[in-house]
């Protein structure tokens, strides 16, 4: 990948921690400037080694930078491309680190006509399919991207060497990059990852005290990312709200065939439906 | 723990081929005799130095036990107690590793007013948690019990020397021995094992081939119990059918309030409902 002299890392808990370190480990970038708006953060991010200087001045912060990965929580990320994008040196590149896509990349386009947002500055969106139910610049990595999918979202406005541009920036901290569109990495998303997660939450709100000496082994990995910040998720979840809704309603629709199974004891039919399901877990690996 | 001469094991894939590796490795017992229907299970067990002699004939592999643990599945386990019982020595001690109790429990004892069965023979039901989505004598480790739990399910035709030999049996292979009624314990195994299994294998059942790459960390904790044997499932469902379809209704209750507060966009609902699953996930640790 291109070296860079300056990266500002907007946003620095575990994924914008990890970059941080990865950049500077890998001596991909000079100078990693982490901008964040609490000093306990940043501090924590300094005392990592996950980037050279910290500020809470976001204009202050991509000042200099070449590439500005923004890591804020979903919610946040448009505002704080386009505030990034009127105070970054010209013709500087900005992509993200959010677990959703339409809706950012298309607040972030929406202001533009072309890819190119003002002054030559472009955007374009990733996610990192690596985050955790761990948070925090202390529990970052730097080889967090390692063999991980990173989905980068072009759209028509994208332009070739802008979107080469980024993959090779998360092919250089070791993922393996994809392309899709903002809308089918959101619907993707949503069967993949936000629906599992919701199951999850469920079944850890639904366990009672008295049977918490029993959760063994598969309770505890079916309900791990139910730790997962309840924030972060909550904006996920309205983010990807329509997607969210037409995946669990798959879910459902599923869940009723194994129940009525069950209930009518059909053995055969049962066991037929628990083998596809682990047919298709098998095909994925540990 | 009483130290046996000789202990006999019912069913040798992951579980029995643990126990027999555990007792051998811990000189708890000087021979371990491993039956089974299939040879080829038999000289897997052999092979991996789970059990020191093996036989397809339940009469004979019993002959000399003292202590027989019935590990076949669940739907054969009643039956196999008592074929054991008519074989083994006078006074000999039976238990099992069943994943449902209440009606293993329950079929073995209609046959006796008293806790003896014939001849002095006595069984005591148990549930190692400690299963695995592997499967097999292969997999067998003299350390699968450390650590775990293991529910011991007296009923009121318990003795009490009878259930403190089979607690010993489980602790002196390193588990956590919890006491707890056959029909508490199904009630509760539905809640944090069955219906967790349960949805496992619905978001397995319906990932898409085209999502497959996506499928990143949480999709494979969430999932992972999804690659269980089918067959052991199908009828561990059935044996727990009622309380299995209980703790679904409640488990699809609590899902209708997360999904309200996604249609509703109710973002104060939605992040509390998420903050309880997550402090109870947290309490449970890794």
């Amino acid at each position: 990948m291109k070296q860079y002299d300056t990266v500002a890392i907007v946003g620095v808990g575990l994924i914008g921690g990890s970059i941080g370190l990865a950049l500077r480990e890998r001596g991909l970038a000079t100078t990693v400037v982490g901008i964040g708006r609490r000093n306990a953060s940043l501090k924590a991010a300094q005392a990592r080694g996950a980037v050279s200087s910290t500020t809470t001045d976001l204009e202050k912060g991509v000042a200099d930078a070449e590439l500005i990965v923004v890591c804020t929580p979903v919610a946040q990320i448009a505002h704080d491309v386009l505030a990034a994008a009127q105070a970054c040196p010209e013709n500087s590149l900005i992509t993200d680190a959010g677990s959703t896509k339409a809706d950012i990349v298309s607040a972030v386009e929406k202001t533009s006509a072309k890819s190119r947002l003002e002054r030559g500055v472009r955007f374009v969106g990733s996610h990192p399919l690596a985050g955790s139910e761990k948070n925090g610049a202390l529990n970052a990595t730097a080889d967090l991207f390692d063999g991980r999918v990173v989905v980068v979202t072009p759209t028509r406005k994208t332009a070739a060497d802008d979107l080469a541009a980024v993959s090779d920036f998360w092919s250089a901290l070791g993922a393996t990059v994809l392309h899709m569109s903002p809308v089918d990495h959101d619907r993707a998303m949503a069967a993949t990852s936000h629906v599992p997660h919701l199951v999850a939450s469920v079944l850890s709100a639904i366990t009672a005290r008295a049977d918490q000496p029993l959760c063994a082994t598969g309770w505890r990995d079916t309900t791990r990312i139910a730790a997962g910040d309840p924030e972060l998720w909550r904006q996920i979840f309205l983010a990807n709200r329509a997607n969210v809704l037409k995946s669990l309603a798959r879910f459902e629709k599923s869940l009723n065939s194994f129940r009525t199974a069950i209930e009518r004891e059909d053995a055969a039919r049962l066991e037929r439906l628990l083998s596809e399901a682990k047919q298709i877990r098998d095909a994925l690996g540990n």
